[in-house]
């Protein structure tokens, strides 16, 4: 286990908020190294943004073609072992469908793809090449995300009747595209981003996160998403009822013009014994509810926890690891996966990460969803 | 100002709890007295449950209709002044019709009656009587309520857009009614409840405080509700999408089945440049959330209060207010209209509280809620 | 059980704060009226004060010695049965014991005298008497003050070994006594406030909850008594070293120039298998966290509480009862110590209340810190 | 910019705790790579730890004499650049010595030395070699602290006068140090500890953050220091009254026998006209309390921070930072000014760290405290 993984970069050029994410979270485990890179679409800008990164000029690209030609060229040992991809949408699909085909891993940013269609086509890409692929649904990766779904599974809080799930911001309470905000801009452009902004951006989040956690799936759903500021080109809001196949009800709310909200996921999820409460601002934190008793504080780092959650906390109760060690969980086990494929080995599901079937699943989710919030059709049926 | 209003009770006999929340709201603030009741619709029942009361036996009756007959022949400065009617649903109407054509005042639980026919009708009455009703929206008795309300009639948080309000209950997540429990046993029952349980209980509260904080109103709406605990002959558990007369979106979730929660209603309002939060178990903090700038933690006491938030609060900062508080903040108010009527005043604005008129945008709300859930068309509109 | 107590009030003139206070904490559980007043050491305050209390003319005296003489002459079915004392320290002592000398009950604001020889000559008078004598701690009136007790009295927490105590507020933090503030003026006058402002009006409710809470009594202390604002003739600031007899050692802090501080009285206790945490200004919630195991959130009405606790209860869980409650059950209990008495029994223990052995040590402690904030040695012992 | 500074550690072998959170804070930012270690006391230890670090076998030496020679041999594009030292406190003062005499930067795990003689000889050895050296009182890494910080300095609070500061664990609850718990042991050991255990292990990042976020001396304390766990040889407990250089008082708390709690430190400050509150378990905000405004809740990239915060945060608002970015950030302004230094420039004031006259302090009140615990007189000064 003595070799750092090598790990290219597709996007994160200047001015990126996500790629230097991506490269922090890769860091932290001293598990895998930053080898090269191919960060903009605009070949100068990828060009130049390699020092930032502190990269030898020669394993800069100025396109990510290059930039997977170049290093198969290159012996093994110095060979980048995988791929990050953390482009707008529409350009995850065909640097994952070329990185596969090249022979090297993929992390992909969320949304999967630019649509379903292209979705579908990934997933086969990638189940017939036999490499992992990571899909970076954060939020997953938190060690008391892992004990909710853990004590959910357990069935202490009985069979799940109600799901609350929101996530909410206010960054796009103005016209941030109009005013030279990069980040806006291509989410809210209908070419880049897909068929929606707030959906695809954040409300895939807290969908992801319900079905992780409770191990069920939505079947049906009726949605409301809207543009509430004018001018904007796709939605900033929405809310969605929806129903499990468990016969659970839930409800997803996604803004990001709650002016004032920073970054608030939550989940609250509620079964026949209890329930349980999540919160993404304070993630060390789970709350347990109790029909008739005492409600109990769950601390990573305090008390038995699952193992799932202890193999994702690194230090001593009350020293608050956050949404880069979150991201970090899913760059170490997308590691392990490598290695143990490398061995020969199946990986160990204690060290699970979001896949390209959640991909494939969440995009299913914004399309549909597009789909109802048009439809004078009260319930849709998702698959 | 120097005598006290008297107040008659229907309702709230041995093992009724909202019966002895309404008399403790009553004395709280030195301007009622409780001289009389009928207890309940069993007659022994309601002369038993005079002296629990310090009542003395002539001023306990058997019936309601006794009550009245029996208050009106004595001298108007022994007579009752105004009845407080605390029986289930199905139970308000009559009594009230009567007591104002008896000129009395009334003051009402929620849900105003058991349909919205009875309630229209009721407002009919109301309105031709010259009397004063008070519907026990308790919620909107809280100091930081009409605060929140200032806030946003003020402008401070520019248009409204987008509106969260939710009322989580945990205790009917067994079959309570199959256990002897009675304050579910009416509530589920069709021919004592009406339409619905828990839209009825408590659904309606969240509507009206969303009405009330906003001064929007609701237009259209989308709604979900379900009966998950099996057994259960009303909805116990529901979701409803919003949309209000200025374009807002909104959300309502109501739920007797979420374990482990206690009385849980919050309120979330976000306009163009900020946001507020508000919940009622810790109901002397009002959340000011900003666009771009810190949140502002209002409590009860502190600082440049509105005129209103302050003629509701009786002790200093930090020394918490809570619920008896509210509801007598709506007796008191309640009993400063009625002074004002019996001196040919107009009521003083700051002392509001919620009338007849909120009785029936409640009724329409649930019955259309009803409808909606029942619907296959997505958007019911409510007038 | 039918009749309702009746009550005198000594102090509570126009512009009182705690006067009112007292009176709606005694009138919440319909046990006890309101007959009778001597409102101000000015007789003419006094007088004009009758009104905003709803008393009839014959029943507003000019000076308690009327007062006490007053009602002794009326038929014991009009008399008033006890008398609460509400006026600044120099005058708790000669109205209590008139009172208690003319057969009169005593309710008592603390501190309970200007200086401890006052304190222990009460004690002996009320010793004497027979008579019910209640000292307005309000604090352990609160049910889950009451829980967290009867918590450390079943050994759950182990031996205690360490206890903060703190009681910090802002509202001293300017020259208040020079800006026409009457509560500010007499409480930093050595003449009618005694050897202490800060101590003796809040710092001794913080010591009276850490003794009521632990059943451990204070033996050493090392004080440094501090006034931070210029001009100031008496202590605004405080902090107490403290040893108790088990061998625990705490920390009493009391301020009033905490700026920005509303009304914060918090309590932590630990002990060998875990501690618990409590605060006034979120008074439903106690806080019972283990050594390696979760924290719990104790709420009122929730689960298996203590019956003490749950004596102290008036509505369900999730309705949050405050400050008004926690003063209204001291009422409760010392009416039912009389009824108790005068039926001959033995009171309830579960429905206790400060008496005047509290007032005597509150007071040793006030003057111990005082005379220890002024020496050179850094233990004193306290008896 | 473009190197990575190169680190060796001392310290940090197979089952170190601090070791490897100090390799993850040197990676995150990129700026910093680990070269080397001489990882424990014991050689075999030393050269066993290698792998775990992913450093080649050369680079791995059994002692820290061999590596500071190895190193000293290697060309310069090759040799380490500094050393972290993160043993216990009584192996700090040597190898810091020997790396800063071999030309070598030092990061220091606190506190700096064994006793304060030693502290100062390394004051003296430092400011000497004109090398750069770190000592990592961790929580001064924090934005929000830096913000408290400047709020301060800005004047706003007015003249300060009460801090209060609070360090407690509970893990020390037990005897760990005879259940094999390498960490208690050395740290209860006088031999290796030096004169204090909890004092020197939290208390005095406690005393450091009061210093630090004020800009305040203390100058006089008052220390009551207890074993409270039998059979412990050093304090697992205490509280010190303080007074400050601007006639300000304080309490400062720590206690590792506070079961239950994990790593709470937290601090109040107040001045004349508001406080602030931070706590390290919830480290991205910071509560500004006013006298007669709301409060206002601060969080680490909201609204208008100082460029010292700002300078401290690498992710957008909502996406919490936590300790090991706290961490990280005393090592990224360590490295900046090593490179400050190599370009022969000042560096930045926004980018600062603590240093050895930090340590000093430290050392200076730790040996205070104990020495007035142990003294009858009431007030020891601290120069």
């Amino acid at each position: 286990m003595n070799r750092k993984l090598k790990m290219g970069l597709v996007g994160g050029g200047t001015g990126s908020f996500i790629g230097k994410v991506h490269h922090i979270a890769a860091l932290i485990d001293n598990e895998i190294e930053l080898v090269c890179g191919a960060f903009s679409s605009n070949p100068q800008v990828s060009m130049e943004s390699g020092p930032a990164y502190k990269l030898p000029g020669n394993r800069v690209y100025a396109r990510y073609t290059d930039m997977f030609a170049g290093e198969k060229r290159l012996p093994e040992s110095e060979r980048m072992d995988f791929v990050a991809i953390v482009t707008p949408n529409h350009l995850h699909f065909d640097p994952a469908r070329l990185a596969l085909q090249n022979g090297f891993h993929v992390v992909c940013d969320k949304p999967m793809t630019f649509n379903l269609t292209e979705a579908m086509e990934l997933q086969h890409i990638v189940e017939q090449s036999g490499l992992q692929f990571a899909l970076t649904h954060t939020y997953t990766g938190y060690p008391m995300v892992k004990e909710a779904r853990q004590i959910i599974k357990s069935g202490k809080l009985g069979n799940i009747r109600k799901i609350l799930v929101e996530y909410t911001q206010g960054w796009l309470s103005t016209l941030q595209e109009e005013a030279g905000n990069r980040q806006a801009t291509w989410r809210s452009d209908p070419a880049r981003a897909g068929a929606a902004c707030t959906m695809g951006d954040i409300g895939v989040h807290a969908f992801n996160l319900a079905e992780y956690i409770t191990g069920l799936r939505v079947t049906e759903l009726c949605a409301d998403l809207s543009t509430l500021v004018e001018g904007r080109r796709l939605d900033d809001d929405g809310a969605v009822l929806l129903r499990f196949n468990n016969g659970a009800r839930g409800v997803l709310v996604d803004s990001q013009v709650c002016a004032g909200d920073e970054n608030d996921l939550r989940i609250r999820v509620f079964g026949e014994h209890g329930g349980l409460e999540w919160r993404q601002m304070e993630p060390n934190t789970l709350v347990l509810k109790w029909l008739n008793k005492s409600a109990e504080i769950l601390r990573t780092g305090v008390g038995n926890l699952s193992e799932e959650a202890l193999a994702h906390i690194r230090i001593p109760a009350g020293h608050p690891e956050g949404y880069l060690e979150a991201f970090a969980n899913i760059y170490r086990n997308f590691a392990y996966a490598i290695r143990a494929a490398q061995a020969g080995k199946h990986p160990n599901p204690v060290f699970d990460f979001p896949t390209v079937r959640d991909g494939v699943r969440g995009m299913a989710f914004i399309e549909k969803s597009v789909e109802s919030s048009r439809s004078r059709d009260k319930w849709l049926t998702l698959k």
